[in-house]
């Protein structure tokens, strides 16, 4: 069950099909003692891009799991499916749509047990992911901790993912989402790139997500797991798990 | 749990706050044998007359739970809350934001063992809940399936609500929205009036709704608790359940 493994990611890797990593950095990456690497992004996602990608980390024996951003660039054979679910998107598009259109269209072919939920509430409105979701990046602490709450209870989502990408986030704003989990994960990712950051960040979040660190400054990306996992998590949540 | 007790339904009765109905009348229904009085409707629901209806209720030892459609009339102690989550809805309001509104408002006070989420599929275009939640009604048994899995895996929900508010449904869009279910429960409800449509329909569903009979004819309301259990459902999701 991917939803079980998660529960075990206490630093993952975000890698974009879109842009170019050469070989000996893409071991790096997968040799590094990450828990995993997730491949997926916002723009120019092909199935192509997508697949050479997956191929290629498949060389490795870390864990690699596809976040689907279009139906179309779906790679069978990966080791799980994270489904975003943009809980404060603009649009429905983002919610349920897309995701009852795939299901749709893939059918019976999914396989669940490899299929995990994550509920993104995004935050910084100038990223690409923000303006493609329409998210409504003006929201306070009460409404991150009852994104928490929304997650865990009434979609009993194994993970809620607060997403600053590009930008380094409000570490309050991340504590509120926490106040919201007894047992569901939550997922930090956006702009870290200093250890005093990763290690703020690992203080408040189950799972420290490193992307864009990777393709500006690989060595420190690569450190960035040491300072992750070297971190203890003031958070309660996660222990549980909701499977 | 109420996750737990909704798998023993088979038979529950759904009664409208802003509908009369006779003490006679009420202790019938609460004596029925029915599984559950949910209390809830689309129109006129105040705190008042919700609560009302429930203190008459609570004096019967039928399980009673009240479906959030207005966070304003929510009562408190009730054996359980079901909040409705529109599927098929047009609009984000249905879906999660009027949930994360009423989630944010009562905060630390959501008995969440005794909470459930309900996946709704609003099929008949003319009915209030079918307008206002400007549903989606032109789908076809490819898109029911689809909403099964979605329901299970992606929000993982306890249970698929198809309604057909005031109209008899199509046994074949209960067929295919079955299909996409294997643990989650299936609720039909809408226009059951007759003995044949009462077993049809519990050959299809888990769990059948039945609502405006109560207030048509009573006689007929009663005796469809003996239908809906005397007859066996083809359906093998529920079983498991996902709690």
């Amino acid at each position: 069950m991917l939803t079980e493994r998660m529960k075990k990611w206490r630093h993952v890797f975000k890698l974009d099909p879109n842009r170019t990593l050469s070989e000996k950095s893409l071991e790096k990456v997968c040799t590094s003692g990450t828990d995993a690497v997730i491949v997926g992004g916002t723009d120019g996602i092909t199935y192509q891009n997508s697949r050479d990608l997956i191929e290629r980390i498949a060389e490795y024996p870390v864990e690699s799991v596809q976040e689907i951003s279009a139906e179309s660039a779906v790679v069978p054979g990966v080791d799980g499916y994270l489904i975003p679910v943009v809980l404060n998107s603009g649009s429905l598009h983002w919610v349920l749509k897309a995701q009852h259109r795939a299901i749709r269209k893939y059918g019976d072919w999914i396989p669940w047990e490899d299929v995990a939920a994550l509920g993104y509430v995004v935050l910084n409105p100038e990223s690409k992911v923000g303006r493609l979701t329409e998210s409504r990046t003006g929201v306070g602490t009460a409404d991150l901790t009852a994104y928490g709450r929304l997650a865990e209870h009434l979609f009993r989502m194994p993970a809620l993912y607060v997403e600053y990408s590009g930008m380094y986030g409000d570490e309050g704003m991340v504590r509120a989402a926490r106040r919201g989990l007894k047992r569901s994960r939550l997922f930090y990712g956006g702009g870290i790139s200093r250890e005093d950051q990763a290690r703020a960040m690992s203080r408040e979040a189950d799972t420290v997500v490193v992307g864009n660190l990777v393709y500006q400054n690989l060595e420190a990306a690569l450190e960035s797991v040491r300072w992750v996992k070297e971190t203890e998590s003031k958070g309660v949540s996660g222990d549980q798990g909701i499977n």
